[in-house]
């Protein structure tokens, strides 16, 4: 599974059409399933499938399953996990207060408020120059395969202060490729969140239940996300490209240089 | 409800930070109410919702609301609407089809398969000629006010073939963006639903739940969602910028200049 497939295709350009082929992203639905039943069904490309599993569980606050299996079917995929009898327990709760179609026989106002998911507030103290955000945001564009292939998907990688870039994740979907992400990163305190994407409210939720104290961002926040990341104590840095950088949310994470270089 | 909202950011630009305001496209939870019970929470941005409302109906094939009311509350917004008796028991079985959270106590290869959502096979005849294209994508660069204000949102457009560019609607997210411009368009059959964003297979089958004949996109589309495209008889156009564009389903709606010519 290697996330796209070879696509005919009629090229027109300037009336002429020629036959061409390209490279896709591969979208396929992949259920989610918990103790043998299913908790959400994504559209998702099919590869770093046991990160997605590991990492969906931990932004659902869920903790690590006993063990993952990826089981492929005609029309999806499975992945199936066990999660240890008290988690198992929360599940049925939270299956009725995530966003997207819920429909559990709640009435408007309800469901609002069910909706409205509260995430803990980060603790962990890190903090970056612009010399290190420039550095991951180029590390982050020279990782991308998967999109270097299609132009077509999010990534999501973790900028380690000490390490720098240690892992990146692609998906059709921003959620996904960021799940995948912090399912393959054992510890997100240590750096920084780093997205190819708009930053929307879930992406705030999903970096503060994996405690990362920083995200970068390519593309803009939404204000939701921006007040979800002030509440959360996490440093939201976004239109983050070449020299240029803005910084929304807790700036004190970032040193400027000249302060770096008194201390 | 304009869609967005100043916001004040630190930029940092060549290590010198200066105090900056930027306009952040708005993100809401917004909760579709059908007969009393909640039947999804969507994040999305808080224009255009009674169009939202009869789009996403009429998307997920019930028609047409007798009523669209909006309901400002403090954590989200509701959009209640009546469907007459019929339609609303068709309700429930939908509701644990729907991709996304589901979790209605059904197992993996279940809800693979409630997941894999069939559509009809549009019949519209409608062509199109590369310059109707080229004009169509000009027109949704034009049109895009929230976007030019925020460079954060997605559109879709409606291209009559007859009166050009007749409506827009910008969002957060790309189905609400095309849920509401459906809700916005009396006729879909007549042009081409025009898209900024990348074709995931929920874009495909949204525009054939409206009945367009023809789908025009910025972005490439992904695998299932070409095969979606052609078991809908969808002519599906993507990478349309400027003179090129590639099709990668129904070639046969595209006219090309010369065989226009001749006829």
């Amino acid at each position: 599974m290697t996330g796209s497939r070879a696509t005919n295709a009629l090229t027109v350009s300037k009336g002429c059409a020629v036959q061409t082929t390209r490279a896709l992203p591969e979208e396929v639905p992949v259920a989610l399933v918990y103790n043998g039943t299913t908790q959400a069904v994504m559209m998702a490309t099919p590869c770093d499938l046991v990160d997605f599993g590991r990492g969906f569980t931990r932004t659902e606050g869920w903790g690590t399953p006993d063990s993952i299996d990826v089981v492929a079917h005609e029309n999806g995929i499975e992945v199936q996990m066990w999660l240890p009898e008290g988690e198992a327990e929360t599940l049925a709760t939270r299956r009725r207060a995530m966003a997207g179609p819920v429909g559990c026989g709640l009435c408007g106002i309800d469901s609002l408020e069910q909706a409205a998911r509260t995430v803990p507030a980060v603790t962990a103290t890190a903090t970056l120059t612009p010399t290190q955000i420039a550095s991951a945001m180029r590390a982050l564009r020279d990782g991308q395969a998967l999109h270097d292939k299609t132009r077509a998907v999010h990534a999501a990688a973790f900028f380690d202060l000490k390490q720098g870039l240690v892992a990146i994740r692609e998906d059709v979907g921003r959620h996904n490729a960021l799940d995948k992400l912090i399912g393959a990163t054992v510890d997100c305190t240590v750096g920084a969140v780093v997205l190819t994407s708009r930053v929307s409210v879930e992406m705030v939720q999903k970096s503060a239940m994996a405690g990362a104290p920083v995200i970068l961002a390519v593309s803009a926040p939404t204000t939701l996300a921006v007040k979800t990341a002030e509440a959360a104590n996490i440093t939201l840095v976004a239109l983050a490209r070449d020299d240029t950088f803005e910084v929304f949310t807790h700036p004190n994470r970032i040193q400027t240089e000249e302060a770096s270089d008194v201390a």
